[in-house]
Order: structure tokens, then C-alpha cells, then sequence
């Protein structure tokens, strides 16, 4: 199932994209709470998306307003160095153990917002990964029941303000300028995906122009060994969201660099997940 | 006014110190919930404090279990590096920016309760901070004003798996176990406190023997710094957590080590916020 809150007319709802079109539901926040539905656990998120899919209104995508799925995330786990090329290219070690990071909801939009370039910096750089929500918590989870415990995978533009992330030791200011983590569209159920989202390509597009191509299978930790590894540390809970890490050809690495600039357009996109496009705005 | 979340017999409520005795009032939300009075602004911190004040019960604090007064931040903002004496003792350059990371609110733990030591390391730190909590979101807030975004000040001891947290180039995964992030026992407002918590001695004690001890004015950025440099790249919101750094004489750099193992009793004091005491317990 793929389910995405939007908004229609300043109404937020639920939409299904079932395939054959995109329902949508307008006005039930018991329906278009993706944050409640995966934290209340179960078939609540699916049972939501059937509802939709039986009883809404036929939408046209273009009619829609994508607005992050989630806001509310207990944890954003964001992965560093999680692509073997892009370790290397960044000078690093491929790690024994996941670099991690922080994001904080107050960066996150949806597709089709505008990701903003801050006036304080000209270093605006994309990173194209995939997402993995988190549907049943738990601590000290075994690698192989840890795909049980993920809900839905999505697709993210981990936007990174890189002067400002290479500032100090820690990367988390630069990875959390508001309005600089783009998120969705869609959540795609695990039923409609490879296990564990593996095997599926990976492309970021900067005007068009192909940036970064790989594929998921490409990861240092899949999704099976960081749930089993972060959950040897501390608990993972329902809607918690695991951003998975980017592959190579990052704008830094290039030479001459190459950032995002006020009226650039990027786009990731992960087959079978989605295509998430995002005009860049200066602030 | 000085607040905690506490519980009696099992029942939540808001004790307030009101320097003759605290009382406290159990069982409604609208008054313990303070993540939910911070968050909803203005005094309706105050006004809560100032209804138990008048109409609460008589407590005793040895009957009372402290719990951590938040557990529902949006962001819990950690400070690195931001004693100079601190910066120096680990190698690194006093920084230029504040050096943050992210703690969850799944680490978080109460007065009283057990930091718990992993099995899986044997490098348990501690590390005593004073902790802001901002009152009044906003983004690109000046110095000046700074410190009128402050809603309360607290305690903090921002434990720490030194193995892990070093692990890899970010630290976050070691600043998150369960149960290392202990947080009170008091919410102290501003008008109790000397401007920013400045000018207060911080100590930190390891089964009674000081281990650090420094004063909050000895801090690289304090908290007007904070507010305004980092609300220059993201938006601040009402509940957000600032813990501001913690100065020498961490575990890790004494020679030889001492970390805190299974039995250990840590305190932080900080002069005039309140005492944070919690025993080390093995998992």
C-alpha cells in the first residue's frame, strides 16, 4: 500500500495510490495522522489506507499538496557513511558500527516544498536516501525478526548545509537548517518491496542532471543489521525513522563543488518507492 | 518557582519547593504534564506551580519519585566542548560554533533512578550540565533577547558510553542509551536565577568524591550565545532542551580512567538549580 498525507484546498487528508489512480479521504485526522496510525501499531495504518482506497474521492496528484508524512517522529536516525563509495569519497573508513546522527522534525517538508538555501550559507548540498519507518518497537531486536518491525519505506533528500556541518565535530547543525529534510512522497508498505527495501536502484537528479546513482543493495548496514545494532543500544519505538544514508557523488566531493542554488529543482528517486521532487528557494 | 514531576504511590502529580516545604497535587494532567505547559506558553507553567503552592498537600521529598520533567522535547539539544577546560582535556580546539548533538527522548531518566550501565561496555561517563529549556519558540532570536526565550532552568547529567560514543565520527549512538539521561529533580524558573545561569558553581560527584568542579560563567558559549547562534539555523521551539556542556574532569580523560560501574552513586549539583542523584545499576 501507498499512502501519502496531503492537503486539497487547505484540507488535509489521506491519499491511496492504488494503482489504478490515487484516492483520497479529506478531514479525518483519525485517518491522515500517519504519526498516531504507526504509533497506535497493529493494522492501524493499513486498515486507514483501505478505508481510503474503498470509500474516497478520486483525486489527480497534481491537485494535491504532499505534506510530510510524519512530524512527530520519536527519533530521526539519520545513517552517515552508509554507502561504501560515498565513505570513500569523503575521506572515511567504512565504519564498524553506524555513524549516526540527529535530525529534529523541525527540519523535515514534504515533496514538493520548497527546500530552502539559507542566506548564511552558499554550501547547500542534496544527499539522496531511502527511509525506514518503524512499526514495532523494541530493544535488543535480533537481525532476523527486524524487518517485522518496519512499517513503511519512504524516500528523503537528507539536505546538508556542509559549511555549517563541517564546523565543528558534530554534523547536526548542518543537517537540521529548517525546511532542509524533504520527506515522502509516499510511505510504501513492506508487502510491495524487495525485503528489507534491497535490490532497488537509487538516483538523485539536480536539474535534471543524474548526481548520485546506486543501489540500496549498496548499503554498509542494511535495514535487518541497523535495527539489530542501533536496538542493542537503545529502544527503538513505533514511528521512529530510520534515513538510511546517501551514496556517492555528493556536491562536496565534486570538483569544482556543486550546490543547490535558488531555483534549482532535485529529485530522488527509488524504484518501486517513489520520486521525491523538490524545488531549492533562497531563503 | 521550583517544579518536578513527581509520582506517590503511583500517582503522577506537580510538587512545588516552595522554600518552607513542598506541596504537590496528584493525579491531574493539566498540572503534571509539564511538557504540556511549557509547550502550551506564556504562564501556564507559573500558573500551575502557583495553584499547587496554594492548594496542594504537604509532601515529604523522601516519599516522592522524581521523574524526568520532560519526556516529550521536540529537540534535546546537547552542547560539546563548551568548557574550555573541557575542550582541552579531550584534544579539541575550543570551537568557534556551538558543537551539538541529539539526545533522544528515549534516554531520559528521573532523580533518583538508575543510570544503567550496558552490559555491553564497561566505559560508563558522566558528565554534569546545566540544562535550558526554551519557553518561546522563534528563529533568528538576537542575543538581547535571548534569554526571554528561557522558560526554566535544571540538572542534567548527560551519561555517556565513552566505546561507543567514539566508535564512530558522530556520537550520538553513545550519547543514547537507555536510561543514561538523567534530567532534575527541579524546573527552576528564571527570576530564581542569577541571568542565564551564570555565575553558579557546577560539581559533579562520584560516590562523594568531586570529580568536576567548575562554574556555569566558565562556559565557551553560554545560554544567550546558544539561543541566538542556533536560531540562526533552525527554529527553536517552546520545550526544546539546551544541555549546555559539561566541564573537566570527565572519566574518560583521567588517567587512569574512571568510569562508574554497578553500585556508584553520581550527584550534580549546580548552586541554586538543585542537586541530580542517581545510582549506577548494571543492566
Amino acid at each position: 500500500m501507498r499512502l501519502a498525507k496531503v492537503t486539497k484546498g487547505g484540507t488535509v487528508g489521506l491519499a491511496v495510490d492504488t494503482g489504478a489512480g490515487v484516492k483520497a479521504l479529506f478531514g479525518d485526522a483519525a485517518l491522515y495522522d500517519l504519526d498516531a496510525l504507526i504509533a497506535s501499531g497493529g493494522n492501524a495504518l493499513t486498515d486507514a489506507g483501505a478505508k481510503v482506497s474503498a470509500t474516497g474521492e478520486d483525486v489527480k496528484v497534481e491537485d494535491l499538496t504532499f505534506l510530510s508524512p510524519l512530524v512527530k517522529a520519536p527519533k530521526i536516525i539519520c545513517l552517515g557513511l552508509n554507502y561504501k563509495d560515498h565513505a570513500a569519497e569523503g575521506g572515511f573508513q567504512v565504519p564498524e558500527f553506524p555513524t549516526v546522527f540527529g535530525r529534529f522534525n523541525s527540519s523535515l517538508i514534504g515533496h514538493g516544498a520548497p527546500i530552502i538555501k539559507p542566506a548564511s550559507s552558499d554550501q547547500l548540498d542534496y544527499e539522496g536516501e531511502m527511509v525506514a519507518v518503524v512499526g514495532k518497537g523494541g530493544k535488543d531486536i535480533s537481525k532476523e525478526d527486524a524487518l517485522s518491525h518496519i512499517a513503511a519505506y519512504s524516500v528523503f533528500n537528507d539536505g546538508s548545509v556542509r559549511d555549517y556541518q563541517l564546523k565543528t565535530p558534530q554534523w547536526t547543525v548542518g543537517k537540521n537548517f529548517d525546511d532542509t529534510g524533504a520527506f515522502g512522497p509516499w510511505l510504501v508498505t513492506p508487502d510491495e518491496l524487495p525485503a528489507g527495501g534491497a535490490g532497488l536502484k537509487i538516483e538523485t537528479r539536480l536539474n535534471g542532471q543524474v548526481v548520485q546513482s546506486a543501489n540500496t543493495s549498496d548499503m554498509v548496514f542494511d535495514v535487518a543489521d541497523t535495527v539489530a545494532l542501533l536496538s542493542t543500544c537503545f529502544t527503538l519505538e513505533a514511528g521512529d525513522v530510520l534515513v538510511m544514508g546517501t551514496p556517492s557523488g555528493i556536491g562536496l566531493a565534486r570538483k569544482p563543488p556543486l550546490f543547490m542554488k535558488d531555483g534549482d529543482v532535485c529529485e530522488v528517486e527509488i524504484e518501486k518507492i517513489g520520486l521525491l521532487v523538490n524545488p531549492i528557494k533562497a531563503a
